[in-house]
């Protein structure tokens, strides 16, 4: 077998192992979905493209394919709601949108109750200002955005909340990838923002749940 | 005057405004402070070399330079106690402990209970499993490393709660001033760990803070 | 002779060469002032250090030595005001002073008029907010910023005036000296927003009058 | 909705939102156009490979897809003319046309003049020298360059108007995507050249505007 | 002839040349073994893609061509066991296969015995404790690891034997390729683990050939 | 037109301009030669794949297109043998022969005899050492390395002539594409190793030409 | 307590920590040394400025500081010689000592017989050929340079024992402070060499003793 | 002893070795000069600072610090004049010049005759057009610039003879201590310029010296 799966996880951490869709081929995932599928949890694999999708959708007929958010879902137990308050996603631009929906989809799947704004950059504010209500109600707030990265900084200034900043790779020339973004979250003048890697919707989720887990809402 | 100090930041964030002593003259630093004195609150300055610590004291005799924190505090009025649990600050060598202090300080000075690790680094794994029980009962987790940055996937595979990872500049060569560390914790495998910027104890310290306030312990 | 002065450049570019003080002993400074004054016209040196001031001043003592701007200023002749408007210098920080200083000092002696906003970085962007005024009539703006840079961007999503960033190494870690800022500039998501060097207040006061000459006010 | 239309822009900063056609699928690019044609402005969207000009254009017959420049323009209402001169826009290399072309469309469809050198590069200066009229009756000088990025040196060194750099990924090897030429660019030894991102045509043009709006020719 | 084979080598070093099929033509690859088969000893190809691999198949029908390794090997004389002990070969995830693979098809053919443990990872330690006896009992541990690269300082921290870290490429953003994983690998705190480049599983399999040859078990 | 040749170039420099293949469509490269064919010289183009190798050659049949070394040459006069002595292309292996083969071609239509020699790499010295009558009789030696790009500095250190080094972009991983070449040529201990960009094996042979020129041999 | 020493690495390791005194205090070294010394062992501190040396010999005076290694040691039992062979330490330039020195040192402490060989870099191979004895006798080979870092290639291609190759610091300018040697090693063609930190030369020798342990000479 | 100096270098090479100052203490230099004082050649020692220089003429009074170049030199024989031609040394700017002079003393104790040009550079060329004599009789040219580096591509455009750039460390912020201009020479446009390591004016003397020996003038 190919793969080692930490079933303890769910014990330790409250969450099960999420599978990495990239570099696999998709007879590995399906092989290990396969596997998965038999110890009855949930199971949510990431960073797929359209043909493992697919892949996965016609060996398990019943999962969910998300290809924006490039996931793909198998629900075989109910999602238990959990999380002191709502879990926002607010995201910068609209090509910035994939690795917002990653994060919304993985923190739905580990319980949590997601509010979702997009296309509210630092270009424009009113836009964010219009939907401060959303940032006040949250327990946690996700920002995503790529370019110059700027967007958690001004959230970070304006709310209490736990602030988790998921640079993109969207954007050229200088932007380096994300590198741009990365570092401008890394250095943001809102004290106490806290950064993940580059596209890693999926890490920015499973840090907001292990911050809102514990309480029913 | 050379600085508008942001005064309303204790209302929005929970958390007064903290000084940036680096770059800074001792004068600068000491026209802050007794301007922001007057407003009664407490005051916390950080990066700050002997020689400004010092000037600090000589103005300001209440108040605490502490010189392996770099950090210099005037308590003017009470620190309420908040927090859901404990926040554990975990560093892995002994040339790590000044940015670990630096979070212990300001954690302190916001309000929480803190528990200290101190040389636990990832070649000898007994040492941290040894105090396993610190890491379990902590609310938030801040996790200090240089060199390969590796302890906060350890931890993080170890707990369900927050785990905040703080790079150091610690090492040589081609540890780059802490950029090996960083680039580690943000690749970590174990899901959900955040990052802050290199050597940023204050900043790991603010971000534990939004995760634990909000109840009395 | 160690230097070839560009005695035309006042025909060519509207305004006198500016020597470049870093890397130059304070003799050779001395010397390029003597020989520039027998010209009859100003001058302006940069990037000087106290020793490097006060060598100048003790041969100089007409001059002006700016320490905190790093600038050396000998003038012999009335500066001529000119510019369609106001230029504006906004630095997000406290520790960003030098380079807006240093950026101010130019464009004065440029001919120009200005208006200096100090400490409004994007962490409580009402302090920015309440100053509106002094961006609307500007007819140039410079924005200085260290850390994340991202003050331009909201700088540029105002207004309609021409804006020109400029990063500052102020900030540690991740900061690299500088450029997480401008990166973060030259991805800036409003329009149009240019970018100097790294500390270059300076070059922006220079591009700035390349803008705003041509018109008395 | 996936995008949030920034509408009030064009009040604040005289030019209406321009569409970032990278990272957009052609169906989100169709449905962005859709919404602000029926507002009545005039539309422009960038960064489009031959694919997505073509569905632009089947949707928007009326529209103009210019290949070379990699843009789409859809004039709802004629363009007023403005400006104090004209803006030249010069290349280095023939292989620099993509991004020379993006600046002029812009330009042209902000309401400026323009006129176009091409194939002016330094290491035939005499070629640039020809051609002098061109760069002394503009009022800002946008010029495009890769590999070293030396023209705007040469260019700021011969006139008193603003230049704009824009440094083009064209090169290979140690140019590292245009890197080369954006550091080249940062450093011009003629004072004064601003800077935007690499490939950033439309950057340097919405910069352009900002310095040359307001009057009429 | 396009290629000077260094025949010598199995003299002075106890290995033939191994051919690197990276950047050479399939006719160019089937040229090189043909001359080397000439001489009788065993050959082996690495990093060849499918359609390489083929080529060479259906001239060398007797070879074996291993996908998931990308190595192509022609056996043409019984291999030497040789070795002070088995050769350790540790995984962190399963998509670091296809560079282990390569490094135990190596030794393989170079004589050794080899053990293998895949998907042992830092985030679930447990699945490496249980497999310690593999570690203890090896003369030499090839470690293979992407992302934050911090397998070996745990394996180096629990044995005594010589440990080869292998960086892998796997990852996505801030691990940039493997820099992150190469760079937490020469950082390890666990004295005296060596490093190769990034995916060269050839390369450590060989350093493990240097340090165990020169006995047989 | 969309492309200013420099014809003044070889009256300046002893040789035509070369158009630069990469970044220029078929249909460009067609109008440009067919532009210069018009001035009776020699032609040379670089960088060329397949598709605009054949393009050109659809329309000049009497042209020559080099696959391995991507070049088109177009001969229209006899070339003029000229140089002090031969000019040596040396590589260090079997991948680096296209940009030894664009190095060849280039110095022979520049009128240059050649010497090639062909993977002498240094793990093997032997076989350089075989041929170091061919070093000894050049006037200039091209030496072309990727992977550490060591072999310049032994070349370097056996002979008086020049040595230009030619880093090459063969390599994985910490090769970086051809910079860990590039620096370990910049920083060779043999003094007075001049070296060209990445893969450019033109720019290597019109720096022999340089150097070479002036007398026949 | 600020250490909490790792005593059980000498069981697991066969070596007892080593104390790395970068970035610690004269006081905080003394503190460790002397609870170190308790249990009788044997004790070496590397990475000590001179300051640091005299410190711990005026409290340890039966210590050995060596300036030129930068370590100190403390020995308080017979040292075993352990190893299959010799370790050889072969260094490229005068100025590679320090480092070259920490490896004898530190092999040496560790019960191995160690010869050196000085400045035989590969800019005057006959230098290395004329000891060509030394490596090949020895059972270890550490090479030590800087610049280029082109001698592990040589000297791997020579020998079949393991070369363990340390970058150092040395050079200027594109050196980057030992990157440029760091990287020549990790692509060097000479398959099999291991590389550890720039100017690590404890790594090293502790990667020889755990390769050269396990049998006495 | 430290130094196994290469006294086979001169027959090899045409010139002695010379000595790298730099990380060598002032004992180690006056050994090794007293050491080659022996042999009676000429001696060179370069990147001393005044401490180290003035050791040297402690020992040695004959011989020259020129604190400028940062060189000692130790005449005991006559220079023999050799070159087919002059060398020009030319250098962008007043801070360039101690590369620039380091390069002229070189050139000139291997017996060359040089010519230097001082603070031509790119944004006033009519400074440089004003001295084209210089340029046109030289044999071989060297270029020193720090900052963008375009001075080379100018001069490359201009002239047929061998350009030889130097980067230098002059510049601050994202000139990053050379790298802008040493990128920028690598890519220079004008064909066939060839670079030597930032600040490496010793480089790109004896680069110098290796074409224009072998005449007489
Ligand atoms: N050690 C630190 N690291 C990063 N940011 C800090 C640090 N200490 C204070 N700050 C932030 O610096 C800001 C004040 O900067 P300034 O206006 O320059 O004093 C405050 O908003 C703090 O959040
Ligand atoms: N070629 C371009 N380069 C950089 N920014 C652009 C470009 N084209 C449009 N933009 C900016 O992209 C923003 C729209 O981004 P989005 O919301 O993702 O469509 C607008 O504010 C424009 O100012
Ligand atoms: N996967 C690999 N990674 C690094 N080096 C390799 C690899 N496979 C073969 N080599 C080396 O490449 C050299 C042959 O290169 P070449 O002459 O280009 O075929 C041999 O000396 C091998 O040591
Ligand atoms: N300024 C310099 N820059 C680069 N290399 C130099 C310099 N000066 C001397 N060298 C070289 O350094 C080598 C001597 O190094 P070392 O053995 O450390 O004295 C000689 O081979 C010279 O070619
Ligand atoms: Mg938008
Ligand atoms: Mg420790
Ligand atoms: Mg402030
Ligand atoms: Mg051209
Ligand atoms: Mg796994
Ligand atoms: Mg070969
Ligand atoms: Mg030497
Ligand atoms: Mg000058």
């Amino acid at each position: 077998g190919v793969a080692m799966i930490d079933h303890h996880r769910e014990l330790r951490q409250g969450a099960p192992e999420v599978i990495f869709g990239e570099g696999k081929s998709a007879a590995q995932l399906q092989a290990i979905v396969a596997r998965m599928q038999q110890r009855g949890g949930n199971i949510l694999a990431t960073r797929l493209d359209l043909d493992k999708g697919r892949a996965l959708l016609s060996d398990f007929p019943e999962g969910q394919f998300d290809p924006e958010a490039r996931t793909f879902a198998l629900i075989q137990k109910p999602v238990n709601q959990i999380g002191r308050g709502t879990i926002a996603v607010v995201s910068a631009g609209t090509s910035d949108l994939p690795v917002a929906r990653e994060a919304a989809v993985t923190a739905r799947l580990l319980g949590h109750q997601v509010e979702e704004l997009v296309d509210v950059g630092v270009a424009g504010l009113h836009r964010l200002f219009a939907r401060a209500d959303v940032l006040r109600r949250a327990a946690v707030i996700i920002v995503v955005a790529g370019m110059e990265g700027a967007l958690p900084s001004v959230v970070g200034g304006l709310v209490a909340a736990p602030v988790i900043a998921v640079p993109t790779s969207v954007g050229y020339g200088a932007a380096f990838g994300g590198v741009a973004a990365l570092l401008g979250m890394l250095n943001s003048c809102a004290g106490g923002v806290t950064v993940v890697n580059i596209d890693n919707g999926f890490g920015a989720a499973y840090a907001a749940h292990r911050i809102n887990q514990g309480e029913t809402p």
